[in-house]
C-alpha cells in the first residue's frame, strides 16, 4: 500500500528523489565536463546509500570530516579523504583502524600533527596520503604561505608512512553569485600559482590539487592547476545554494515536511519545525529568516524555538489553517540532515523508499549499517 | 579503571555531577519556598534518568514538547504535561496511546483543535486535560485575549473526553536581567489578572496557572495567581543563563569538550566543535559568540563551520597547542543535548557514568531505554 506524503508524521525530511537524481547528474557531467576529479563530501547526506550513487556517478572517491563518517563510508568505498586535521589519539587510533583495503588520506596544517599520525600509520599497519591544507583566504584552517607549505610537505615526505598527497584547500569564502565579482577567483587564481609554483621548485609537485565546495564548485575550472572538487550540498541543495545562484530553487530536493500548528497570533502562523529541525543557520546571501516554504517562497520561517517556527504572512495572500502541511526549504541542508535518523525518500507524493542518516553521530556505529551491496573487498 | 575527562574522544558533552546536583537541588528549594508546584521541561536533558531526579527532588510531574519525549519519560513519571498544540493525526494517535496509567495534559489555543483531540481521547479510552494557553508577550502561541481563553475554556469543558486543566503561558520575553526593569512582570501581573478574572467571572477558575520558564522562573514568586513554574535549562545552565544573571558562571553544569585542532591561522585557535556540536544559537544577552571556554571565558567561539570552531584569542594571552582540550559552555544548552547520543557525567576530572538522551529523535524509541528503577505501574 502506498503511503502518501500527507500521511507522514512531521516535522521529517523529505527528499525528492528525481530532483536528487538531476543533482547528481549535473555535477558529475560538469566534473566530466572538464576534466575534473569529483570527490563528494558525505557530510551533507551521511548517508551510505547516496554516497554509492555518487561513486555510480563516477566519485573517485569520498570526503569526510569525522572518523563516524569514515567509518560507515569504508563499506562502500576504498578511497576516502579526511579533510580534517588528524589531531587527538582517539580520532587518530580509529583513522588507523580503518578497514586495511581502504587509501586513506588526511589534511594537514602543522607539522606537530605529524609524529602522531606518523605513529598511527605504524598502529594500523598501513600509510596515509597527507595534503598540505592551505589558507586561500577563509582564515579558518590551513598554512599562511607557500614557504610553510613547502616545509609541511617536506616534513610529510620525510615522515615513516606518510606520504605527500598534494595541496587541498577549502574555498567557503568563493560563491557563485550571479554579481560576483571576478576578484576572488582571480586572487585564488594567483594565490594558487604562487603555491604549486613553490612546491615543484622545491622539487614537491602537487599530485592532486582539491578545492571546490558546492557554491565554488562550478567555477573550479576557470582556476588554473585545481585537478579535484569536493561538493558536499549539490545532492540535496537548500535556500542558500538557490539564493547564490548555484542552483535553481527547483533543485532544492530535501524539505521539512511540517505542520500548522497554531494561527492564534496575527499576521503569522507557527509550524511543528524549529531550531531542533531547521537549525539556525542565517541564509549566506540576500534575504532573511531560517527557510522558506517551497510552495510559497515569499513566506519565510522568521522566528523559531526549539520546536516552533513562525512563518511571517505578511508577504503572502496564502491563509494557512490549523493542520495544514508545509515544505520548507532550508538555509543549511547538512544542518538539518544532522538533527534526524531518518530520510524519507518521495516520488512526485508517493513515499517509495527511507533511509537512515548512517553516519550522524560521534562514536563508533552501534547499529550495523543498512543492508545493499557493499563494495568488493581485497583478501 | 577510572577514565579522565582527558582520554575522552572529543567532541563531547560533559556534565559536572556536583553541579548538576546544587542546580536541582535550588530549584526545587525556590519552588518549595514558594508553594509553586515544579513541573519541569525535560527538552533540556531528553533523559529518563535526569527527569526521575527532578521527581524526586519534588517535582509534581514533567512537562514535554514532543512525543517521543512524552513516550520515554512516562517510564518514569505518571504525570505529563505536553506544553505543544495537539495537531496533526500521527500525534494525536501516539497521544492516545500513551500508558494508560499516564494522566496526560496538553496545550491548546484553538477551538479548531479541539473535535480531534477529542476523538483521540476516545481512541485512548481516556481523558485528557486541556490547558488554554494565552499570549501574555512573546507572540508564539496562545490566545490574544481574556474572552477568546474563556471562549476556549468553555469549549473544552463542552467537549466529551476533555477536561479544562487551567491556564498556561510561556513567558520566554521576560528575563531574570539584575538590570531589568520591573516593566514586564507589572505587565504580566496586569494581563494575568485580567485573564484569571475573566475565567472566574465565567464559572471557569483555573485549577492551575501554569508559567515560568528558567530565566522568568526566578521571579514567578512575584506575579499573584500563578500556581506553576516550568523550567527546563536550569538542571545544566548555559552561558545564555549566566549573562542574563539567572545563574552564575560557575552553575553552569554541562560544557563541550573540543580539541584544538589548529593553530595555523594567526590570533585564532580552531576546535572540532562547530555547529554539529554546539548549534549557531546567539547569546541572548550582551556579548558575542557561540560560545566561551568554561577557564578562559574571555575566548569566544567567534565564528563556525560545521565541524569548525574558531576561537578568538584576541582578549586572551592564553596560548593554545596543538591537541589542547578545552571545555566550552555553549551559549544553548537545549540545543547542544539535543545534537548527541550521549552525555558523560564527570565527578572532579573522573568520568563516572554516562547516559543516553534517550528523548531524541522523533519517531517511537526503538532501544529499549536505560535500565533502572521504573515507577510502580497501576494495574
Amino acid at each position: 500500500m502506498t503511503t502518501f506524503l500527507e500521511q507522514l508524521e512531521t516535522p521529517v525530511p523529505v527528499v525528492d528523489l528525481d530532483r536528487m537524481a538531476l543533482n547528481l547528474d549535473r555535477m558529475a557531467a560538469y566534473a566530466t565536463l572538464h576534466g575534473l576529479q569529483l570527490r563528494p563530501h558525505v557530510k551533507t547526506h551521511k548517508s551510505p546509500r547516496i554516497a554509492a550513487e555518487q561513486l555510480r556517478h563516477g566519485a573517485v572517491g569520498l570526503t569526510c570530516a569525522t572518523l563516524r563518517e569514515a567509518e560507515v563510508m569504508s563499506e562502500v568505498c576504498d578511497d576516502i579523504l579526511i579533510a580534517y586535521p588528524p589531531v587527538g589519539a582517539a580520532r587518530l587510533e580509529r583513522l588507523a583502524c580503518l578497514p586495511d583495503d581502504v587509501q586513506v588520506s588526511v589534511a594537514a596544517d602543522d607539522a606537530n600533527a605529524l609524529p602522531a599520525l606518523s605513529l598511527a600509520a605504524k598502529l594500523g599497519r598501513r600509510e596515509f596520503r597527507v595534503f598540505v591544507e592551505a589558507d586561500m583566504g577563509m582564515h579558518r584552517v590551513g598554512v599562511a604561505s607557500p614557504e610553510k607549505a613547502v616545509a609541511l610537505a617536506r616534513a610529510i615526505s620525510d615522515s615513516s608512512g606518510l606520504v605527500f598527497g598534494g595541496l587541498l584547500f577549502y574555498p567557503g569564502h568563493i560563491r557563485q553569485d550571479v554579481t560576483q565579482q571576478t576578484a576572488p577567483l582571480a586572487g585564488l587564481t594567483t594565490d594558487l600559482a604562487r603555491y604549486l609554483d613553490a612546491l615543484r621548485d622545491a622539487g614537491l609537485p602537487a599530485p592532486v590539487v582539491s578545492g571546490g565546495s558546492t557554491p565554488a564548485a562550478w567555477r573550479m575550472h576557470e582556476v588554473p592547476g585545481v585537478t579535484q572538487v569536493r561538493p558536499g550540498t549539490y545532492v540535496y541543495n537548500d535556500r542558500t545554494t538557490a539564493a547564490i545562484g548555484a542552483c535553481h530553487w527547483d533543485d532544492c530536493a530535501l524539505t521539512v515536511l511540517a505542520t500548522v500548528v497554531s494561527v492564534a497570533v496575527k499576521g503569522q502562523a507557527v509550524v511543528d519545525a524549529g531550531t531542533k529541525a531547521l537549525g539556525r543557520e542565517p541564509i549566506r546571501a540576500d534575504g532573511d529568516g531560517f527557510g522558506a516554504l517551497l510552495d510559497h517562497p515569499e513566506v519565510i520561517v522568521s522566528r523559531m524555538s526549539e520546536e516552533h517556527g513562525i512563518l511571517d504572512l505578511s508577504k503572502s495572500d496564502w491563509k494557512p489553517r490549523l493542520g495544514d502541511l508545509v515544505r520548507i526549504v532550508p538555509n543549511h541542508v547538512c544542518i538539518v540532515v544532522h538533527l534526524f535518523d531518518e530520510i524519507i525518500g518521495v516520488r512526485g507524493h508517493a513515499v517509495e523508499t527511507r533511509w537512515p542518516v548512517a553516519a550522524r553521530g560521534r562514536g563508533p556505529s552501534t547499529d550495523s549499517i543498512e543492508s545493499g551491496p557493499s563494495r568488493p573487498r581485497a583478501v
